[in-house]
């Protein structure tokens, strides 16, 4: 029990030293970025710095990165109808986004429930590219103006979208493509582009920064977001009143840094992991699915459920052995719910029910993931014993 | 030059060293709060902790404070028509708010611009109660629902304003009062019973917690905000979506524990620092008008002008002597604009374009008046020096 396995990067990274050091210097830094004396001044600077590290790991121009106190708050603030592009101020009068994106997407901003609409998602866990076209060409025949939101990878499976197929259809179709790339960031070298979103939503601390903070990254100056979420004082260019979160945005700034000039290094040793993982679950329990593996996956993650194991029953006896996993998103409070993801990819809710999310990142040690295969053994052989035998 | 005088303390108070050992303790805490292993389960204490910290500050229940990203998005997410009172669920239908209110009030929230009212104040900094209590009663003859919002004590002058009458008057008239109280918390007692605010909003940096967090409270558990501002998950009771800024929230806990601490004791030290730069001001420029100065004031805040000296030339010239003040509110673009507080006031434009503030704190030292007093001499003698003598 000394030691501890934290194998749930996807909930939360641990924060990277950068992060926590940039963070700290931060805290010395006495002036509001607002002031205009030197303590102002350099308050001001800090965070210039960090929008620059930001923009640069989604190769963005810095002046397009507004942050926000999270990816929530990003979410919240780009789903809104009131987006201009340059001289075109008619607001978006659809939302359209994927049935598998994080409740913060699916919560629909500020769009009213009747404008909204899922897009279906593939057994495989990607979302369907040919329903998305289909109903772009109905919405533009109507003179519709749609926001289209795709996640860049899903947040349980690790499912990578198709994002860049999906920007071509909705460009044709006039739309705007709002990316929430918040798993993806820092996993995955992606550039804004490239992917062509218009708007992407970053977070912190799912990449190794601090909690309570992240940015919208807008792909061009060009667009506006005429009604912002937080008014007030000018900060960020007016896009987001408040004092910013100096502490915070440096952290996030350095963190982006160092998962920028470590993501390839990084990739390849977590995704090593990864397949040990899955590996070694398969070996104890054959029976268990792996869900989304046919698509292409974020290197860290994998989520998987054997036929009568519960998740709940199973994150509690994990936790008890020293090793902490999770049932899915832990994004909501603290309740194990059925996966609105496994469900919109047809997984039946028995095997949904014991969906059990296992994610790693760059500090993720071997001795972790035996620790865990070693507590996932001994969870098979007790759940299942004295009910027909272990499949293995 | 190499010792600096830090008197913007209203822009934004030094980090105390027990916020700053809190926020680097949280730092290490590798869970996300939602989560239900061990790791989950420490993050969620340490957010539990100080919310009751921050509770205990103003005398409310813990279950009642929301944290927000700071107070912007606090006083934004207080704003709304959609705040029901038990199984009252009809929505408020008009804002009134003081003419010196906080940028962050003055957008107004949810409410559209048509539904927002404003209240006088008179020479002495005040809001106009007799004003209050007529519109109170004429809207109450329209079958009108109002949201009054006032701020328990002025940014740019210190002014403390009267609240608990004010209370008194809106809950007579069936109105419900949201207090801005960022600038009073950590600086003047009060509990948020005695004050009769329905919610109070608070800022962690101005009492020398972190940047980017603040908080929402309710004086009463009954009260709903039906249509939170950031939605997604179900953090903060559903009130506030996203993951916590668990270092911030942890700073914020401390600083609120050591402000609650050390308040009486502070206050005296830092009215005395306060009092001696006013005499010292005069001393040197008896010409000097300082606002507000009739009424009651926090201990830490004076706000003066010099009729010939401008704010913005006086702001440059002190920074270059190694004192950093401001003039008025530095919550905005950095662009020293006219003061919308003391245009309410009937102060003279002429005059109030030369306003300066200086704001101390807990940490404020006797040299760093001294510093402050001996540049403002050489900025008198300087800048009157050839136009018509010194009015000294």
């Amino acid at each position: 029990m000394a030691h501890r396995a934290y194998l749930d990067w996807n909930a939360t990274a641990p924060q990277r030293p950068e992060a926590r050091a940039a963070m700290l210097a931060a805290c010395d830094l006495v002036g509001n970025p607002s002031s205009i004396h030197r303590e102002g001044r350099a308050a001001r600077q800090a965070i210039e710095v960090a929008r620059r590290s930001v923009a640069e790991l989604v190769g963005a121009d810095p002046r397009n990165v507004v942050f926000t106190s999270g990816g929530t708050e990003a979410n919240a603030l780009a789903l809104t109808p009131a987006i201009e592009v340059g001289a075109d101020r008619a607001p978006r009068d659809r939302l359209l986004m994927s049935a598998i994106e994080h409740p913060s997407v699916r919560s629909g901003g500020q769009f009213a429930p009747d404008r909204i609409e899922d897009l279906p998602v593939r057994d495989d866990g990607r979302v369907e590219l040919d329903a998305l076209e289909r109903r772009l060409a109905t919405l533009a025949g109507q003179g519709a103006r749609p926001l289209v939101s795709l996640m860049l990878a899903n947040n349980e499976t690790g499912v990578i979208q198709p994002v860049a197929a999906a920007a071509e259809l909705v460009h044709r179709a006039g739309g705007i493509l709002h990316v929430d790339a918040i798993q993806g960031a820092g996993k995955i070298p992606f550039n804004i582009n490239d992917l062509g979103a218009d708007l992407v939503t970053l977070s912190a601390h799912k990449l190794g920064g601090p909690k309570g903070v992240g940015a919208l990254v807008k792909r061009d100056e060009a667009l506006h977001l005429a009604q912002p979420l937080i008014r007030g004082g000018g900060q960020e260019r007016g896009a987001r009143a408040g004092t910013e979160n100096l502490p915070g945005i440096a952290g996030f700034g350095a963190a982006a840094e160092a998962a920028r000039s470590a993501a390839t290094e990084e990739a390849a040793r977590v995704a090593a992991l990864r397949d040990r993982i899955e590996a070694g679950v398969l070996a104890v329990s054959p029976s268990a699915v792996i869900f989304g593996r046919e698509a292409q996956r974020l290197p860290n993650t994998t989520l998987f459920a054997m036929p009568g194991i519960k998740a709940e029953t199973a994150l509690i006896a994990l936790d008890l052995d020293g090793v902490a996993v999770s049932s899915g998103s832990a994004c909501s409070s603290g309740k194990v719910a059925a996966s609105h993801v496994l469900k919109a990819m047809g997984i039946a809710p028995e095997l949904a029910r014991g969906a059990i999310r296992v994610s790693v990142g760059f500090s993720t040690s071997d001795e972790e993931v035996d620790c865990f295969l070693n507590a996932w053994k001994k969870l098979v052989q007790t759940l299942l014993k004295g009910t027909h035998g272990i499949a293995a």
